[in-house]
């Protein structure tokens, strides 16, 4: 009883840069159960017909904020400032538990569409994202987003202790719960102990935005006399396994930190850029040996959750950064979004490769498209030609969420429809 | 006799920066009829309905090599010396005229799913893109790349002038002949002279490769004691219309150049990503007054043919280069895919808007899409959240060349077969 996936292409990202074509797929519960020959005993409830199709690992968006897509193409082409204070917080300020609760689920149907199956978010409502993540079928962290606020320190803190308590663990082991410093800007050093102590207490990772831009780094030298990342390593952050934002300004002494804790800093291209953020030095942190992954982070700072997208972003953006045409090839583009997105997350035990075993999470491509012709490179294909669209099947966890493009898991018209009615709602309250 | 299409959002891309809701555009004949409120005695044939989808002129792609779409993904993260010369070249060195037809209607069928109506191709074999253009019904300029050769000097010429006798005004007078001399470091002053006074000759503008890398423009410095630009400026080239893809590395005297001549430049930013070439200064052209136009370059150094990956590309790279989320602001990147395009193909007076009067090359993007969602900003949802694959329907000239995704004029399932088995026997051959 199982689901077979008969003559695919596989591109299983097992640290080899290898294509096998012609293969079997064969899903037993919520795991890949074989790879290959078909044993004669295999009794499938399901087949899909993998011709002209690719398989290879569900995406991992490392860093986003998902709610926020009800404010996508709400504020752009603004200076970073304006953009949050007249535009994004105010409405923010606004947004009730309902609202995140849709908005989460806009932005799951997105992902699912684009082929992500796992993602981290930082919020707040953390609940509702747990709520939607279990009905989409999807994989994910939640992380509850803490700025220090005045007489609402413990609250933030007991929010996410609470947090984790109702759902580390839960939808059948899909959900983990970190905790989620958000700045070293927006936390002082001793709320950020305070944190760092929970994070112990809870055994939790810590998921937290770091050197996204240059006034932060400047600013941070300015107050402590150190970058971002030396700030939180000294008060001991990094002893705690940590997902880092952005990482776009920071300089040799920056990337040995990052290297020797074992930090995941994840790259978020396109929101980087749009926002003139700067160009992360990725070529430089992969080389030093730092495990960098892909994020889409907000959908109002991107505007979307396109993980293929930043595959090629980071691939050819930093060719140019670099003045190398050699530099972040296509295997290490897809790396960074699906096994380098799994270690980020923890779960690279589970999931970020095609292996037997692991957990299936796996999303197939469909190659029937004239820009996929023709087929010298599929490797190349899925990094520079692919687009979002191609995704034609994503399994979670054994369950097919999408087949033939459509989403089997939620009601897709509802969301559009609720997602609207609150967003035009939202802006004039 | 018409085309209506009823109850739609238009983007007029008029200078306006207007998205006017709830309208109607009438199409007779190859024209654009009126806009608005309906007369009375229109007589529609055929009746679109224009719910959940918005208008938007046909994208121009200003540069491009569309025979190349059969090396896509042949040869990827190489530097560009060895790209060209133990990759591209030899297994170009081997096409046919047949190859060169299938290999342009593979990009036109993924040109036309994109949006893209009009494109200015500079290749060789061009009487088969001819050929290929006339049967999808698309518009284009068809563009001879002259390389300097030995013994075949005077036959170059020749081609171009039979080209252009050939199809110049052919298809209805959807195709234009310029002429294209590939490059100042590929023909020599003496040869560029004789180009120009083909050009003369001819009444035609001019297509050429221009500052694309750093080496050319300080080679051209060693040899000629001054830039690309200056260089076929004092040979006298822009005293014709002239369409000069890329200008990566210009400083300030090649800007000037560029404005006082009315040059256009095509930034082609995913190929200058991927091969490495550098960022071009296109918001200091912008703000200079240079008409600034968008391409995608060859699918081999893309890899594909999305001018919508090139819209969100101009806008948010720029963004990072000048550290100024302000620079190219959306409608900006829209221009340069649309009006600014037709400008450089000599062309906008007929194309590059919608407006009254002119020549009916429109696309109709399905907003009924998750990553759509909700709808704050129309331009922004354009420039940063569409994709390639949102396009419903594609008319040029007045004809209905794609709708509902199918493409009318040509048969995709053998282009797609005829192209895969070309380029896998071509490498072989």
């Amino acid at each position: 009883m199982g689901i077979l996936i008969k003559n695919i292409t596989l591109v299983p990202m097992n640290g080899k840069d290898e294509v096998i074509e012609n293969t079997n797929i064969y899903i037993e519960g919520d795991r890949i159960s074989s790879i290959g020959e078909l044993k004669e005993d295999i009794k499938a409830t399901k087949t899909i017909d993998g011709k002209n199709k690719v398989a290879m690992p569900g995406l991992v968006n490392a860093h986003t904020h998902i709610g926020m897509s009800l404010l996508r193409n709400y504020a752009d082409d603004l200076p970073l400032h304006e953009w949050l204070t007249k535009k994004i917080w105010p409405v923010e300020a606004k947004l009730t538990e309902e609202d995140v609760y849709w908005g989460s689920l806009l932005s799951m149907v997105e992902m699912i569409q684009s082929g992500t199956t796992a993602f981290c978010d930082m919020y707040f409502f953390m609940d509702e994202v747990g709520k939607g993540l279990e009905e989409a079928g999807m994989r994910g962290v939640l992380t509850r987003g803490i700025i220090e606020e005045k007489g609402k320190k413990k609250e933030k803190l007991d929010d996410t202790r609470r947090l984790h308590k109702s759902w580390h663990g839960k939808a059948d082991g899909r959900i983990k719960v970190m905790v989620a410093p958000h700045a070293p800007y927006t936390c002082s050093p001793k709320y950020l102990e305070d944190i760092i102590d929970l994070a112990y207490e809870l055994n939790a990772g810590i998921h937290i935005h770091l050197s996204e831009t240059k006034k932060e780094v400047e600013d941070s030298f300015k107050t402590y006399g150190k970058s971002p990342i030396k700030h939180v390593y000294d008060l001991g952050l990094f002893k705690l396994p940590t997902i880092a934002a952005h990482c776009v300004h920071v300089d040799e002494e920056d990337i040995n930190i990052l290297r020797e804790n074992n930090v995941s800093p994840v790259n978020n291209p396109s929101s980087n850029l749009k926002l003139a953020s700067g160009f992360a030095p990725i070529d430089q942190m992969l080389k030093a040996g730092v495990n960098v992954s892909l994020g889409t982070d907000g959908s109002s700072s991107n505007n979307n959750l396109n993980m293929f997208e930043e595959i090629h972003l980071a691939s050819i953006v930093n060719k140019a950064v670099n003045m190398d045409a050699v530099s972040v090839p296509a295997i290490t583009a897809l790396e960074m979004a699906t096994i380098n997105g799994a270690k980020a997350l923890l779960w690279d035990d589970e999931i970020g490769s095609i292996e037997a075993g692991k957990k299936a999470d796996l999303i197939l491509i469909d190659m029937d498209k004239p820009h996929l012709y023709p087929r010298h490179n599929i490797i190349s294909a899925l990094a520079y030609s692919v687009q979002g669209s191609d995704v034609n099947t994503v399994i979670v966890d054994g369950n097919i969420i999408m087949e033939n493009r459509e989403i089997k898991t939620l009601d897709v018209e509802k969301i559009l429809y609720k997602a609207e009615k609150i967003a035009k709602d939202l802006v004039n309250r």
